[in-house]
């Protein structure tokens, strides 16, 4: 297929393509899956406009050269690594603030602007993007959209796609269209803007989006408390979002991941579930912050501390936010499989988090949680030795039974993370035949000749 | 064509099929056309299950026999209404409430039942469905959500479908799907909910709809301001929305409404325009009203009157409550056309709405303006005597030079009425062709016979 790209040269600049190994390799793999889930691309390029967007996919259309959409890589499904070889799309130069609109609360920008550069940006003016993953400072708002991403804050302000009014985008064939409107509300057409959202670049390629912006909250506060017993964290959870409590994030971690966040940081705190929590409010937040003490004193809270934003505040978050890194290098033998991204009704959150200690106590894995809990999305890491084939073997299918039961709940397979490669098998037993039917004929209708990120998202018929 | 009809007997009992003209005719128009717009169906048939509407949907595909979906038939754009005959399905019957889950904050309902029906059903457990169009009394969930309806309560709440979780649908081939999740978040697999919202019964039809719930607010606070200017009006709710005030309703009317509502009413208020405001909150009602009224008085408010929940409060709301009902009694002689509904970003509000007033004094019409101004969404009433031809041309020459500029403005022809028959003109150029023939491909890929309301949204190619 070599040959066939060279004529890439004739839509780009030469400092747009890349043969070399390097970068191919980079883009055959992402954070959730090891090289063997993906197949470097032929070739990668770095389209600087949608014109460049429109060129690569016409003219990979016309040839049926297979393209897949790529920016920071943050993915953990494999959603971004090519399956076909063909052409990988990095979006990384399209990272522009075009306009902030401050009179309109809206911004628009490139796809390729990592979430935290957007808030630097609009922050000035005293404006923020409220929802962004915790990943934010990493992952691009092109990738997030693509994916439906979501993150801590949702609770209170929705997905970041919430926040999204109109995109520009470039589909399958190379046509550019709008979607969406600059007005906040319309009822004018078929809904193409939330088609794009969480298609996983298979449906068409965003470069360019107008987000909706909000005032910083003038207070903020937050903290922790901690609770002897699992069940009892996520009961007062459960009653803190059934009670209408306003609260911005409500992080749940077990004792397990409590305990490697604290070998890790050595905090001094106990190997206890904790729960963290953070308030936005423009006045009287204390009201708030008390209700919620309350309906945890109910559920046996034995520490529950809560300050204004500062120093304090970020040292009662220190085992929550540096968890992630923590996780790794707690048993070196053991290393974790795709995390997990389950997401369930709140009043079988519960249960959900129950099972998975049962079935880690069960099984004799170490399976430390934590997540969302507002939402009602938990994720966990199944912790194997890569080496025993036989141990990953049952992770996998010990992470297999915590996606069924999340599905028997009502509850979905991902919640914030996508279908990409990794979930496919759940797709049909989650919508159904027909409704996995009318996403395969809609991709038909959109990509007729099956170029833009195939083999993800829908499983083969 | 009634002899092939005659084999839905097979399908449905007697009493769920009629041909008779009284049926047939009260379903070939709706609350903005006049019956000119449609033409009366062959037949009306009454699903009472998912099964029936399967049915009769893969027995029309079949058969390549027109199906219009119908229900309260409050829709404005001739949405509902037939252009090919065929069969009307009306969807009133199906109309039960199948599950409550409080703990969830979750409600089951079949598409035929009314929006207020909901809020009575919920109400006994202390929960609220938040966000429905004025109409809630009167249309049902099934068109609000095909409609992607919004309302007052919208700049607070979302739309109406921004509390929808997940749907039963069947399809124009008859299938059955499921579409979004019961969970409150999902990023598994291409967003059909949301293409079905607002498709307007062209893409499928909803016959189950999940909804979320919330807490009934403990206090509301609501009233009334006058102003001498309209710009001030307009330059105040701009003010109100960008320094982010809690508003739950926030809506403008114009001296000509004011003078429409007062006549009608006999209210003794002076004819001037007016906002009226409604607050909801938990604790700490008054820093927002308060706040509120700062911003108001910065732009020269002459009246600004609230009150707790209660018969004052109704009373300060009265002229915007009853104003549909004041215009057309106001002249005998003038009735309106069909009522618009743009919508722009909030910053050109107030030039959307002295554009308005001045297209009304150079002609020498009379448009009485109101709206969900928070939403920069501006209805309109372009009075004209319906046995003036003349006038009536140049009155729908002036509706179309305001919705153009609407467009101009970066706004939308509909902020909640929907496309039907009467936005189709507006289409491309709201979106560009490329999105319209997009939208074409989604359609012809879910409805291969183009059965399913026939005509609606998309304009002949």
């Amino acid at each position: 297929m070599s040959n066939e790209l060279q004529a890439l040269s004739s839509i780009l600049d030469p400092d747009q393509i890349s043969f070399t190994d390097a970068d191919r390799h980079e883009r055959s793999v992402d954070w959730g899956t090891s090289e063997e889930n993906g197949v470097p691309p032929d070739v990668v390029v770095w389209p600087e406009s949608t014109a460049d967007v429109a060129a690569v996919l016409s003219w990979a259309n016309e040839e049926r050269i297979p393209v897949t959409p790529y920016a920071a890589g943050t993915s953990l499904e494999g959603n971004a690594v090519p399956l076909e070889k063909g052409i990988s799309l990095d979006m990384n130069r399209m990272d522009e603030i075009y306009e902030i609109r401050p009179d309109n609360l809206q911004v628009d920008v490139g796809p390729g602007i990592y979430g935290d550069e957007i808030n630097e940006a609009v922050g000035k003016q005293g404006l923020i993007l409220p929802s962004l993953p915790s990943s934010g400072k990493i992952s691009t708002i092109g990738g997030m959209l693509a994916n439906d991403a979501s993150g801590m804050k949702t609770v209170k302000y929705g997905e970041v796609a919430d926040w999204l009014l109109e995109v520009e985008a470039v589909l399958p064939t190379g046509k550019v269209i709008t979607a969406g409107s600059k007005a906040t509300k319309t009822s004018s057409g078929y809904n193409l803007l939330d088609l794009l959202v969480g298609s996983e670049g298979t449906l068409g390629v965003i470069t360019r989006a107008t987000l909706q912006l909000a005032g910083r909250p003038e207070q903020v506060w937050g903290g922790r408390a901690t609770f002897s017993a699992l069940g009892d964290a996520a009961d007062a959870i459960f009653d803190t979002i059934r009670s209408g409590v306003d609260v911005a994030k409500i992080e749940l971690i077990d004792s397990i991941s409590a305990e490697m966040a604290n070998a890790s940081l050595d905090t001094g705190l106990s190997n206890s579930p904790m729960v963290f929590l953070e308030f936005h409010a423009n006045h009287n937040i204390e009201a708030e912050v008390e209700f919620c003490r309350t309906i945890f004193e109910a559920h046996d809270v034995t520490e529950f501390a809560v300050a204004e934003s500062g120093p304090e505040m970020t040292d009662l978050w220190e085992a929550r936010r540096e968890l992630a890194d923590a996780v790794d290098p707690f048993d070196p033998d053991l290393s974790s499989l795709t995390p997990g991204d389950v997401t369930v009704p709140i009043s079988e959150y519960p249960e959900m988090v129950r099972y998975v200690k049962e079935l880690g106590e069960e099984y004799d894995f170490l399976i430390p949680c934590f997540g969302h809990a507002g939402d009602g999305n938990l994720h966990y890491f199944v912790m194997v030795d890569v080496e025993d084939q036989e141990m990953v073997a049952k992770g996998e299918q010990i992470s297999k039974q915590i996606v069924e039961k999340a599905i028997k709940m009502n509850g979905t397979a991902t919640g914030e993370h996508g279908v990409g490669i990794g979930k496919q098998d759940y797709l049909a037993s989650e919508h159904g035949d027909a409704a996995v039917e009318a996403m395969r004929s809609i991709k038909k209708a959109l990509d007729p000749n099956g170029i833009l990120n195939p083999g993800k998202v829908l499983p083969e018929p």
